[in-house]
């Protein structure tokens, strides 16, 4: 074994998913097919985050937690192994609430005013004045979720840098103030992936957008996706050249045709003139066919035994709360909140 | 029994206090002497608040952990009886950061900062713009200890009124967003006694003042403080006519002679003229020795045995999580939050 993968075979992720709604194929190219390589290199722990959408979903706590068996039924369909990551869910690991409050001490509201992430997600959802408090401090939560597992590497877009900073920034000032190594740091994991853009050519996918392919959508919404896909809006006869840059389909060719020298030459060809939307889009069609067709396959049977998928989160629940209680008992310790140890 | 009797027999009382020192007179007379009573005629649980309180005492956990027992020693030592009112530590109760989590999506940030007890503390505490999380989310953690335990009563100061509010708008709110009668309403006690004075005549009591009387004080240091005592200032001859009113003693002999005929006999010899300090200071003396004795003799035989308060303290802890834990399973059960339970 190389040094390198040793020393992968010691890190630990932690990574998961707002339970909102169904995954869509902007996960999959996000995060899902990079998770279901790296269960094999590292110790994966995957948060089903219940109790953080419930943080601005006040109301709508059904649609959170009737999607916590959406989300995990779209792990298991992209090949999650349940016997390598340990899938749970948040609201269930009590450990996580407490570790939140301890960290809550150490940040001030306005550092958690400054949170570039949280500023920008204020603006997104119009709070303005009116933000839950819920959702000013869920930086903290997500800080907690981290360091309960001492987490090594955290799988984020871009725009979660600054959770990552603030997490460490908690970390340090914990292990500061008890004057022991007890939390560990982690370190950002940014994905080489381009975002896949929604298919009506906005930046974007996103479900409420409703410019989504969800991951267990059936042949004729695959199809009728494709259809619907912003190309160049100049492009109107075949043999006029045709432009790549901001054409979805391509976007799309990009992200999911492992033959590049194809989409290479189909790309050459549609630039130079000649080559049809209608063409293109078959192609793509193709090969978001065959890339799906088992993961909705694998979705059914699943969704088919929703007792056994319950067991599976069940028990994935049991394994992330020894992990979480372990830490939090060695935080409370250091803390002198052990009274009852001797 | 008559209707009164019988509703304050299933009344429920959630008090408490932080564990930040050894409790005094000012204490006794405000809560303690009540809580004693108390017990006979309602449920009554008393919370430790060790996590309450390391939330403005980051780096001194070490003070607040210290504490607990001391002020545990202090409720047994003035007659509080484990067989009748549950003590319990509250960062062994997990479930109260669990609730607090999801209450803290049903309050804004901007309400928090209005609420006026805080503000006040803001100022006192020298905080400004470097607030705590954890500090200004208190009440929020405060409320769900209350609701936790279903109490309808909670003894508190008149600066805590708005704490109470703060905690009804969250009940309200949070039975509104799930349809039904999860969380129960409290109704705040006001205590009718006025407050006690420090010795050295300031409003209040205090231990970090250091113008405080603790309840576990020696005979000696209870002369000492009624020595030090600020009475009338103008007072310099015993012939002279002296003031009763901010006169230390007298608000001492008020709170804790039983023979009012008595203090009303001296206060009208001192406005008069013709009785010493002195004298006053005796009688007063006598009275506290008298009272304190045995408290501090029983406070005493617990300290000797610290395991059997301990063992008080973990039994109790044991039955507020059963009573906890059943509200909490009650609030996620509301919220859709019971994925294992069929």
């Amino acid at each position: 074994m190389s040094q390198a993968e040793q020393s992968s075979k010691q890190a630990v992720i932690l990574t998961g998913d707002r339970t909102t709604g169904p995954l869509h194929l902007g996960h999959y190219i996000g995060s899902l097919r990079s998770r279901v390589q790296l269960q094999h290199e590292a110790q994966q722990f995957l948060l089903l985050a219940d109790a953080q959408a419930m943080t601005d979903n006040v109301g709508k706590h059904q649609k959170v937690t009737e999607n916590v068996i959406e989300v995990a039924l779209d792990y298991l369909a992209v090949g999650i192994d349940p016997a390598k990551s340990t899938i749970f869910i948040q609201s269930q690991v009590a450990e996580l609430a407490e570790l939140t409050q301890y960290l809550l001490n150490l940040v001030t509201v306005a550092r958690l005013e400054r949170n570039p992430t949280i500023k920008s997600e204020i603006v997104l959802r119009g709070f303005e004045r009116d933000i839950p408090a819920g959702f000013l401090t869920y930086p903290v939560s997500q800080a907690a979720d981290i360091t309960a597992f001492k987490a090594t590497r955290v799988p984020v877009g871009d725009d979660q840098l600054p959770m990552i900073e603030q997490t460490n920034e908690l970390v340090r000032r914990f292990n500061f103030t008890v004057e022991k190594e007890v939390l560990v740091e982690c370190q950002a994991v940014l994905s080489h992936v381009a975002r896949l853009p929604g298919i009506d050519g906005k930046a974007k996918m996103s479900k409420s957008l409703g410019n989504s392919i969800p991951l267990g959508a059936t042949p004729d919404e695959i199809s009728q996706a494709v259809k619907n896909m912003y190309t160049d809006p100049n492009h109107l006869r075949v043999a006029d050249p045709g432009q790549v840059e901001g054409n979805v389909v391509f976007s799309f060719l990009d992200a999911f045709e492992p033959d590049t020298a194809k989409v290479d030459e189909m790309k050459e060809h549609y630039r130079r003139g000649g080559l049809g939307d209608s063409v293109v889009k078959r192609a793509l069609n193709e090969r978001l066919q065959e890339m799906l067709t088992p993961i909705r396959e694998r979705r059914r049977e699943f969704e088919a035994d929703r007792g056994a998928v319950l067991e599976i989160l069940r028990q994935g629940t049991l394994r992330a709360r020894e992990v979480a209680a372990a830490t939090v008992s060695e935080v409370k310790a250091a803390l002198g909140l052990n009274y009852f140890q001797s």
